[in-house]
């Protein structure tokens, strides 16, 4: 056992103690709604958009990206489990825009261990082996969080499996303030 | 501004009220480690594995399953942001158990609208229009909970760009109890 294993097992166990009547909650969110939202660690979607379990999807990837993964999920959020809006959600000083594909494919080529940052960028760091395996990855980086966020909404509403009266809204969580910032363009493209 | 949108950004304003010294963390995860999970709306992993605003990446898709785009994400998680463990959690009563490829492309074919379940199992609903585009979709569904997390792992661990100094480790999460329960075969299987 790990020390992070150990930690993770207690917390679950105090949990898991006090569970009470979570244990009868049904598979379908009690408030129809999901949200897509990025893998970073800074990020409780749970605390910040005010959910209690049972309520919603959480969807989440490096990037908050609509990739077709996250579609997928998507549309069994809609068409299996209720829901009836979605919100994707970007965030402020994410890891997606700290690299590029060109980037992130020299430093896997390089090595597989974790690379560091400088003033100057990425910098690789330890021995082989690497891989090209990444070269035919698009790893759906982000230059600027507002196109990120309208592009992935407009991606999803344009998708055929996506019905027209799911409406999808853009938001940038400011990692500095807690705070939910609307990207009004891309909610109106995202609109029902 | 319909009720779900009220009531989020409402919450939103109580959490970013209170947000205190979080807005000081830094990107990479604290505790160095990541957890694949299902986006299913009773599953809260910063509840059930114990984790702060900072602590963990959290990846989530329907069925927490090892996709393409959950790879994509933790290759990043590790290369970029240092994380050093991975937890896969599958968990009990989940969606993905309910369906196959074969009975979502026929539910999609029939109706975009949400479908609806039965002693029968999936009965659709609805008028059309449908669509054929999911017929090219692996919906990537559950059979058996315990051999999806051991698949899962193992498509993680043999993956080109995952190095071999990272562990996997494989769950099942209890919705009837908050438990997390080890699939050790997984377990055996994403040794580092």
């Amino acid at each position: 056992m790990t020390k992070v294993r150990d930690e993770v097992l207690a917390a679950n166990e105090d949990y898991a103690g006090s569970f009470g009547d979570k244990a009868g909650l049904p598979m379908p969110p009690a408030r129809r709604f999901a949200i897509l939202t990025c893998m970073d660690a800074r990020l409780d979607p749970a605390k910040f958009a005010g959910l209690a379990e049972g309520d919603a999807h959480v969807i989440r990837n490096a990037g908050g990206r609509a990739s077709d993964d996250a579609i997928r999920s998507l549309v069994i959020s809609h068409k299996l489990l209720g829901t009836k809006e979605w919100f994707v959600v970007h965030h402020t000083d994410c890891g997606m825009e700290t690299f590029t594909d060109e980037i992130m494919r020299g430093l896997l080529r390089q090595s597989l261990d974790t690379a560091e940052i400088g003033p100057d960028g990425w910098k690789g760091v330890g021995q082989g082996p690497g891989s090209t395996a990444g070269d035919h990855i698009d790893w759906l980086t982000i230059s600027d969080q507002a196109e990120s966020v309208t592009a992935d909404v407009k991606r999803i509403r344009a998708h055929p499996l996506v019905p027209q009266d799911v409406p999808v809204y853009g938001y940038i969580y400011d990692v500095r303030s807690g705070r939910l910032i609307e990207v009004p363009e891309a909610t109106e493209a995202g609109k029902a």
